[in-house]
């Protein structure tokens, strides 16, 4: 038997970046915040790498919930940006569908905070609507790994295909030879061992000289 | 393909409370012991604040089992407390059964002790007869986390949905201006970095004024 | 959607211990060496106290692997004891088969050193003859973590129920009044916390009169 | 050789709570938040039990830092609090280092968030001016368990005792005759395992008249 | 600098059991249930092997922290054995501290649930005092690996010898020939992977006759 | 139901291995070091002993990913050796590709670094093309166990089987009588446990004679 | 007894940035890439913030063990860069030991990798020499945490007081009025949650106006 | 107050191995097999490479224990070999202590199989007589962490030195210019990751040429 490999698209996918809120992630426990920190950032410099469209969207932001952190909304100032009044599952909210359905695109990534609930709501809807989904796990966080791993499940079990910001990374680029320049770079700020291999290889290039 | 996403839905759910005697609580060893107790009074908050039908079941509670513990019992004086004379699968309990079919709905939560038995089993019957089951994994506890991540691979096989009790609190509520400050209590209750965050923000607040 | 429940059975079920042989077990990493050999007894004597057909098999037991444990095979004197001449898969072994054929039951419950291997292809084989495999997790070994949970996934995947000692045991009684005494000792025998739970119930009993 | 067992007094110690702010409790991530809330009330309710004089300091509170828990400011409306300016070591504060004088007592029970600043350096200090200090080492929290066993190694090495509130509640109490009803409901509403214990005990109790 | 190595002898050396009530030990979650049994008989049988004088003590062991666990009991039907009508160290009993003055010995082997109350307290009270005391670290259980960490620490810098149940054996014996039969049986029975070693040993020992 | 159980032969198998170069093993942290490299040789040790068709390939191996590790390189001197000039899915070579096809088996056994991008994806796109995959996870490595879970869980449901070199050997060799000095030696080289029950072994045999 | 608190002095503290190098970075496995990263930096930070002289040294630099850090060089442009022509400990190099000497201070703040070697040979080297040592352990990094904790004990044994990044920081700050606007970047860039925490607070104080 | 850094000197160091068993290492669990293999010989290697005297010692090697590892056996063919007839302590048996004075040395470098016994008790005993003892925590193993650290804690609070096999390596060689070649070879040889470091590099050396 054949499956069909769903495999993402820089031409067909839209990034959702889902309640990344200064106040909700203080609720994250099941990842340090160093590596919280980087691997959300590294997804948001993806999103912007491959330019793919890219919506934000926020709960409560004004409540003890928080604003979305600064940084990601510096790296979208033209994102549209739906401030929900109240639904917690953001796919209740007809702006924030409209909006992906603007895009014309069928593969959405999804991260946010908190993954058994701002993620695993909208992700399960857009299957339903026959999205193919695409749950960055390590840029979502949440109370603790038993809540991390059964939230994993649920999605699974429905279809959803759990993956990391570097394979997300990866399948989209294909090919080094697309812009070798700007993934070795974007590798680099976000991989610190991937930057001190770069580091001892062009001292010893510039050794060669 | 598209699938159909099981939402929970306050007016189609039961919560079933399975065996959280004080005996057997103490055989619980894959969560800490403030945890459990906090995530199972969390999951009766929530019964209570959606006013789901909830049922209570014991096993052999003059033995060692133990009572039901007097935190849940008190929170449903009202409910119906089936007291198991020696059915290990409360399914196979005509007298539970029956106050399940007698609420009328399909959407069963189940949380209790131990995960692998005294939910794994009534989970597994009541999916055979047709209901849509959720589990929640953070309000059931067991022997170690070996049996635990078993037992939810097999009740996720089966098609169990694994869900932990604030992603449950959240389906069911859909909206925060259903009522905002009755979820916001709710949380502030069982939540502890929530509430800090609510008190950080309530002291700004007060002091903008 | 409803699917069947796979339902162990006292009546249907056969009990295979494989390879539980002095030298391999010296290979199990994932269990502490207690709780691996409480785990296997506890299952061994679940298969004695409900009677059911046990076929005992073993690889090499002359050589480095050694000879199956001394307490399984007092424990079963008459059981069908298939010493298998070179056979890795238990099921390439006609008489294994064959002895389990013998039994005309259709239920498998398995478990054996290591996971990955001794459990896992017959599991796999079993299911693909149409048995109904039950593999115990907990009385099942291997050489460390990352190994027993890809075992596990690719027995899931295929049909396998992941149960562990308790739950076999509990769902073959179905119901503490078939023999209180009987379970209660089998509990008390191998679940150190719920022996605790009786001496305490008991010495208070023991003060009422 | 003998030592002297500095054995803690009722009344000779002071109870020290540094820094249980709602934003800087966000910062734990060596206990689950429902431990640590647990395990700070818990303390806070052994100052309260045994009468001791009890000292407060908050730092920054009107910043991100937040204020102190209200928990904690409700259970001692008049206890001195000293909410500090500027001084990250409290110690360097003289108001509280005077609070602490005008006890008249020699034993210090610190806790505080977080672990490696707020806690050790009051405790190297006061150590160095001739106090003896006892550490409640579950009643403090801070970044990662790294941080926490760096902080504790070097407190330990200076001659500081690292308790649990537990033990600190009992090394106060000496005998249950004391207070049996007392020690008994503090211990029970802060140890679930001990409550269900007393739970089961009490049906126990009840069934026998 | 050379310091003098404190080694146990069997003609100087006292077992205490402290407090290993069957209500108590459910408070015990440092070692999995089987583990946390095997090493407390293992210690008893180790006393019971070398003829050590042994004192038992329980706490209230009418009320919930139920009786002594029968086999400890069963084992040392002529040992002194004194329950503690409240003090919670040990140490304050004077009959407790007499039966061990009664034995004329110096060095004190200790073990109790829980470590950092009923095993910490009699062990700092016991060098102050001037005796040697050798602190069984895995026949005594406490709450989690935290408290647990701090009282080891609390212990060790107060000149208490931290050692587990085979190190005490292997101590006390000093020399296989002494009873090399009598020990190989007592690592057989505790020591799992020993057993197979032996079982395996002897088939080869007997194959070649 | 009965599914069809795919069987590994070696009379149908391919092994593939996927960048184990110097520099991308530096990025792995879900294995020691030590684990890891040996789990990768005892593989390829294992694709020797069989002689399985094995095909080789690397990514950029001139920069800072660094060469294939040579104990690979020397083991298979005569393999197709593809050196990809950009494409990060293997499968989008179509040299590699071709090699595939050249062996006309249909198993494809695949190893690599990092998992979640260079073993999944040329994973996915083979079971795409109908080939049977099995993906040796003991010899894949990746950033954390958080990643390697996610790429785990994405594999699998897509129909991937989830080995370990040790369940590769195994089920490649069926019956030890094919070989038995063979396999023993391999075993021996690969399990340091498996060696010392050799070297006890044999010591008694010799001791025999 | 009272003892005396070696607190750190701006004043009288030198920094030393031992083996930080690209090759060498890359053996670390007991803190994550990204937080190891980031407690480097953020040491760094901290030595330019406090205007500590700072004194930087590498080990063969042009082999395998790679160059310094380019972060760590630029940040310290002026800094004494003692580049070890083969000595292991740093303090075998007399050019190192004599830039030391020339700061004319006593505190020696010492980070470096592998912490069992680079840091723990000049540490226990400079006690030796009278100087107060302070291990900065979450910006020192070494194979496992194994060699972690025997590393650290080592030291702690011979008087070095053990700290992480954050509580340097605090010690030599001593009052947040010093520079509250410098303190609290610092923080803010190397302690996402008190980032998260700044976030909140500008918003709230934004919304006051 | 300065302390003497007791450094290993080539010249003033002697290896004891301590009985590394083919049974008794079958009951090591607190490392993984190949971590142990690996670091055992590894320490045996840096015996070799500084020519440093060495004296082997088993117990009981024709019974179940095992005979000591033949990788070990045939590195050192001339070395002091003891197998004691029953001492449990290897301090105990007059020849092992006689061999240890024949070196003339002062410094004891002590590796083991169980750490608790055969390396804890001969560590205490030299440490008494006036050794400096040196134990190799990585190449000494036993039944779990627990146990470890125990033994860990009670050797370092006599006075035991706890190191690793890279800290023994590179504290006796002092300085790479004394064979730069021998020691890169030794640590290429037991250091994965290094000698990934000097694949890259040589990679890039000879591209230079």
């Amino acid at each position: 038997m054949t499956v069909s490999y769903k495999k993402l698209s820089k031409d067909d996918a839209t990034l959702l970046l889902v309640d990344h809120q200064s106040g909700l992630i203080s609720l994250v426990q099941d990842f340090s915040p160093d590596d919280f920190k980087n691997n959300v950032l590294a997804l948001a410099d993806v999103g912007k790498f491959f330019e793919l469209p890219t919506i934000l969207t926020t709960s409560f932001d004004e409540g003890p919930n928080g604003p979305m952190v600064p940084e990601i909304l510096n790296l979208f100032p033209n994102a549209p940006f739906i401030r929900r009044p109240g639904q917690i599952n953001a796919w209740d909210n007809e702006e924030f569908v409209q909006a992906i359905k603007n895009t014309g695109r069928k593969q959405l990534i999804i991260a946010g905070v908190v993954t058994d609930v701002c993620v695993t709501f909208p992700a399960l809807s857009a299957i339903e609507e026959g999205f193919d989904v695409f749950v960055v796990t390590d840029a979502s966080g949440t109370f603790n790994t038993t809540v991390q791993q059964a939230a994993w499940q649920r999605m699974s079990a429905a279809g959803v295909q759990l993956m990391n910001w570097f394979s997300v990374a990866c399948e989209l680029h294909r090919d080094w030879r697309n812009d070798m320049e700007g993934l070795g770079t974007l590798l680099s700020n976000h991989l610190p061992n991937y930057r001190n291999l770069m580091t001892s290889y062009k001292m010893l290039q510039a050794a060669k000289k």
